[in-house]
């Protein structure tokens, strides 16, 4: 694997799209918008996916299944929604397919048109609160905490892998509460799930924050993000919780009988995070030498390379390294033994630091002999000899280093790039330079925020939870302002 | 829960719906022919889930995700596939919504026609070979041991939950191989697998046999299926394993170079189940109280029910029950305490007797004095008192004896149910009494097979692996045979 790809430095879109392909995370398929996710990537989600999945689950959340498929007429249920999802999306009119006059290929049929169009789910508020309905009579019915784990399409123009896809792999928790202190309060609460699982797991330090009133989900009355950076110091949207009021209970009829024998509407929220995080994962770790993972998020955490000459040596360092394996898997660490005899070390070395496996082992007959082996980790890319009796702790300390140390380095970078701007010339000064966060007087309209984003693409990414109060002059407008917001470029 | 539900007796058919919603499994959703599946059903599929996956991985297989969406163009590029697949699919025609003129709704627009329709997924073969064909050069990329969960849709006019919906969730295993043995191995080692998942984990005894020419997958060589009998006397399909031959490397040109340096195409299998095993477990071991479950697959193996009339008893009750839960889950079994103080303890006992838990331990404030607890196992009803010293132990065998039991009774009805028949008559007769697996002489021609079905509704289910051979008369036909196969009337 030589020097087949871009840097961050001449062209960090390329940089990514290299690392994508290159350590075979994904690929664009044949359908425009739609990628395939290569079991090396899919590897990664999954291990998302479980350590989610648990936090869900600790928190009270049970999962279920709702359709693919939303009745047009849904959408147009709750106003504000239809709004911001009708747009672009895939709409399924006919049922059946028949052979062409030719018999050489199949049309669609014209006689199998549905009454009502269907539309692939772009999220399923819709879909879920229809069936909220049969599920909610009384208080004892509350909450319902629902969690799905689906596809979702969103017809979108320019695609990204991972970043932006018309179809992508997210979860969606829906939840139902008797009490609009319950609704907020399980709102805040997933996004704190979402912050740990960012900042543990991930390794990417999150701020975490409420969106303006003009970048809210359509629907909700308060939109719960947190925000990552990336090393070119444009922003990402790593996850969403949203407070929906009334209105999809309102919107869909959905009704409770409460303890005092009162009938309300039910207040809601919604949560979620895609397969989108692949794509902040990979922008926040890696390096010109291609992939850095987490060793939480590893698909493996360590591989072992056997080094060998003789089929008599292979089967020597192959025991050896067998031996390892077994002590490293009592100590809880994921481990894959490279005996592929098609390829050359160098070459396993190459691919393996390219597909960012956090610790390499190699082991050859002079180690076995010294009772010891060459450890490599792959985020600082230092080497060590270790002995082969203290290799399981050994490990599992650097692996837990490495976890540590990633996060460190991105909030570090993260540090570096976020600035105070006073002003408006300084804060296009810092967007043309080095980009990254900016705490900026905003005057708190709708009016100055799309003014701002017209001219210089920075968006109002959040006002950051708890935020200090203070008197100032909107950077733009220069009316007076309560409070700086975080304003950044963003994916 | 009083009697509110049909007996097997009265209605079969109104008995497992009745199981499936008043169990909260699943309902029908607003789209019709699309199922919600509720969290408990849902929890019964991530089990399965969890379980199969681990046997793939153990067998080599790696996850990916393909796209949803299938241009229509590639269904027709293998012959038989299309014949099988093109004609009752959700076609995707436009990619956007516009405001109606009204202001009120949602249209589609004219204007966002796609140039070539898109099908939803009614299987994947034939977008992962298109990108198969990237994947794969040389003898060293493979085997390629793929395996994808999955939403699919086909459109099916007459649908029963779980057993056939327009969309269900399934898995989907697609491998290539460099040699046909090494993709037929593949095609049998998968069967095992269903057929081991299938009698280990859910406690239902399958034949393993190959299908009929007529009963083919469309595309494949050999259908390999595992077939159950359900307490009706219908058999169901609970498994396939194809082994395609070259028929889709063909389709989608998937050569290689073999380590000889000579270009040939692939060869390929895939393999599938479904969330139908949802309704084979269902049918194959609830009765008239509910759901019955093996508690390999049980959302949760065992609930206590606390007993008390006061706070002051109740928190005692709690206390004893939380030391009970530890003990049973350090043996490895999960426990829920219902503690819900919005239902009495007699309804508690119905609902989950009616949803299959397969133990249920109740424990007031006398049993705390005398230091036991009462314990009832689902399947026979039996109840017993157990001291809590001995608990854990012995519900760590209650439950292996129930898991036991179960599959031991659904075989000994399997057999009680399976027949031989020598004659059209006798044929005739016991598939209008009680039906079941009949093993009968066939000629081999596919015009008898047919003909059989039209006159009877039985199909062949398959040919059993290691099949006895012996000469005999096709009970249709009188033509010469060679052999017995298994005929029954199936879901």
């Amino acid at each position: 694997m030589s020097k087949d790809h871009a840097t961050r430095e001449e062209n960090y879109s390329q940089w990514y799209n290299d690392i994508v392909i290159k350590a075979n995370l994904a690929e664009n398929s044949a359908v425009r918008g739609c990628m395939v996710i290569k079991p090396y990537g899919y590897a990664i989600w999954e291990k998302m996916q479980r350590q989610l999945d648990d936090m869900f689950k600790e928190t009270g959340h049970e999962n279920a299944y709702f359709p693919l498929f939303i009745p047009k007429s849904f959408l147009s249920k709750e106003a504000a929604h239809v709004e911001g999802f009708a747009k672009e999306c895939a709409v399924v009119t006919h049922y059946r397919l028949k052979t062409d006059e030719s018999g050489k290929g199949v049309i669609v049929d014209p006689e199998a048109k549905l009454e009502e169009e269907l539309i692939i789910r772009p999220t399923s508020e819709t879909i879920i609160w229809n069936t909220f309905k049969g599920w909610v009579q009384s208080y004892r019915d509350l909450p319902l905490l629902i969690n799905q784990w689906a596809n979702v399409v969103r017809w979108e123009m320019r695609t990204r892998l991972f970043l932006r896809t018309a179809e992508f792999l997210w979860q969606e928790g829906h939840t139902a509460h008797a009490t609009e202190e319950e609704a907020i309060e399980e709102t805040r609460k997933m996004l704190d799930v979402y912050a740990q699982f960012a900042e543990e797991f991930m390794a990417i330090p999150v701020i975490k924050g409420v969106k303006t009133p003009n970048e809210r989900f359509a629907g909700a009355l308060d939109t719960y993000c947190i925000e990552a950076l990336m090393q070119d110091g444009k922003a990402l949207q790593a996850g969403t919780s949203h407070f929906l009021g009334q209105n999809f209970a309102k919107a869909f009829d959905v009704k409770f009988t409460g303890k005092d024998g009162k009938l309300d509407y039910v207040w809601a929220t919604s949560w979620g995070v895609s397969t989108r995080l692949i794509g902040a994962l990979i922008m926040t770790h890696s390096d010109d030498k291609g992939l850095v993972l987490p060793p939480k998020l590893a698909p493996f955490q360590v591989v072992i390379v056997p080094i060998y000459r003789s089929e008599e040596e292979l089967a020597k360092v192959l025991e050896a390294a067998a031996s390892i394996q077994k002590d490293l898997k009592l100590n809880g660490v994921s481990v894959k033994i490279d005996s592929r005899d098609t390829y050359k070390p160098g070459f396993k070395f190459a691919e393996h630091e390219f597909r960012g496996v956090p610790v390499r082992i190699a082991i050859g007959p002079r180690d076995i002999e010294n009772g010891t082996v060459e450890v490599a980790r792959r985020d600082t890319l230092e080497k060590e000899i270790l002995h082969v009796q203290e290799i399981g702790k050994k490990i599992k300390n650097l692996l837990e280093q490495i976890q540590s140390g990633l996060y460190n380095r991105a909030l570090e970078r993260r540090e570096t790039l976020t600035h105070v701007a006073d002003s408006w010339e300084e804060f296009n000064k810092l967007l043309d330079g080095p980009g990254g966060f900016i705490y900026a007087h905003w005057d708190g309209t709708t009016e100055t925020e799309e003014k701002i984003k017209e001219l210089t693409k920075a968006t109002i990414r959040c006002i950051p939870l708890n935020n200090k109060q203070e008197a100032g002059k909107c950077i733009y407008s220069g009316n007076s302002s309560t409070q700086r917001v975080v304003f950044a470029r963003a994916y």
